[in-house]
């Protein structure tokens, strides 16, 4: 099932190029739309049913009708992978003459919460002097409680898969600055939930600049993949529903600027575009 | 005002050597002493006189009599300052040969919101093979939305101090990384409001551990003071009510271990005591 938050924060099911609205089910409060995403979570075997019936006879639009929002739109926290491709991590290495480092040594970190942007929001640059990145990379929701899960565990704990662009400015500052200010992690078009995703850990990664394609890798090149993340994540702290997986990004990274056209697709799960601005002039 | 949250989440007001039960007022709700929290404080100038109020007519209970909670419980995020204190900054560079960095090179970083616990809590030691350090810091909430704050208007969105406890494994990980395990941010015993603090910039900070004093130093030897910690987190990222900015440590930084006491006291503002234990004979 794909499950999208759009236009003033109603619940929609998206099928083929349609989004039927399905607000008025699943004790859904559109003031509360990150709450509402938790419980709907929790509850998701006893409501699966009634979501697929309300949205055959839900109001339908077209996709490009709506304006969808974030599908997780507050996580409590987002844990990222860093250098999780090798090809990124010789590209990195290269460019910035850094000691070589893998994820190994550095382990995740954390992104603000207040980084979380939707699928429709412009991504605003901070500085006017300074290189800034994008990062395609697939990202995740966690639908339970999760603490020390074992790597063959670790797929019950994942709720769901989505798009997303982990921001970056370079520099020598820490990586969880660099990469928190707002609009810096876009997220989106929605939620596909696991069950439709045969295997996380092979799906392609594109992303676009003004139609230039400049990453084109697979999930299958993690290091550390989908499920391997999660085991490390809840090793050292507890996961509660909602928070986020930034599973990393391949090779290809490189500078976006005012004006540009940032599209990312992740194989059977989405793809969108977002604007790039500056923010003082947004 | 001292504002507590003790036993089963219920609210309390702290005079002298007493805590009143106010529970029944500012729509205090126990299954969810955040949202509370946050309510509380956005509604705060008028709730104030009904709290004096409460306190004088609500159960009252001896300090010791009580267990206090997190005085915030769920923040959506924690920004950290890193080596804020000159001669702390100088003990890193000569314990761990690092290049020397400072806080205007590395700016803030993030602390995981579910590392934090409450002043009757246990630190929970995840590695019996890694140190695991003390620093004892001055802690705020934010008490209302914050973006692009100058210096001298940070003063307006701090609804109130704590004493803190950014516990540190070290090492060469993300920072953010090394100080993000469940239990890694003791913070209480309550919050001391704004207006009861004179100048935050000049409040003594110690630490002893098993009753030998480690730290002893005075927020008005920060680098980056409380105001310019706010401006720096505010212009890089939105601050929400709830957040909290953790102000960094002085010298005295140390190991601890199982079956230590650590105390740490914070000038006007509280102390409090936690045992140190392993994780896994929790």
């Amino acid at each position: 099932m794909k499950i999208a938050i759009f236009n003033d924060n109603r619940l929609g099911i998206v099928a083929g190029q349609k989004v039927s609205d399905v607000t008025t089910t699943a004790d859904w409060d559109q003031t509360k739309p990150h709450e509402s995403l938790v419980r709907l979570m929790e509850n998701f075997d006893s409501l699966k049913d009634t979501l697929e019936k309300a949205a055959q006879e839900g109001k339908q639009y077209d996709l490009e009708e709506v304006v969808f929002r974030a599908p997780v739109p507050s996580p409590s926290k987002i844990w990222a992978a860093p250098v999780n491709y090798k090809k990124h991590q010789e590209e990195m290495n290269k460019q910035f003459n850094n000691a070589p480092r893998t994820i190994e040594e550095l382990a995740l970190f954390l992104k603000a919460p207040s980084s979380v942007s939707g699928p429709s929001d412009p991504i605003l640059l901070p500085f006017k002097d300074r290189r800034t990145d994008h990062e395609a990379e697939l990202g995740y929701v966690i639908g339970k409680k999760a603490k020390n899960v074992k790597y063959e565990d670790a797929k019950d704990y994942i709720f769901g898969y989505f798009a997303l662009l982990d921001i970056s400015i370079r520099g020598n500052e820490e990586r969880t600055w660099r990469k928190s200010f707002d609009t810096f992690t876009p997220i989106g078009p929605w939620i596909v939930t696991a069950d439709e995703i045969e295997n996380p850990n092979d799906l392609s990664l594109k992303l676009w600049v003004n139609e230039e394609l400049r990453q084109d890798g697979s999930t299958k090149h993690l290091i550390y993949d989908c499920y391997k993340c999660l085991e490390v994540a809840s090793t050292y702290s507890t996961l509660n529903p909602g928070d986020i997986i930034a599973t990393g990004t391949p090779e290809g990274v490189g500078p976006i600027r005012d004006g540009d056209v940032v599209r990312i697709q992740v194989g059977s799960v989405g793809e969108f575009s977002v604007n790039v601005k500056f923010a003082d002039e947004n």
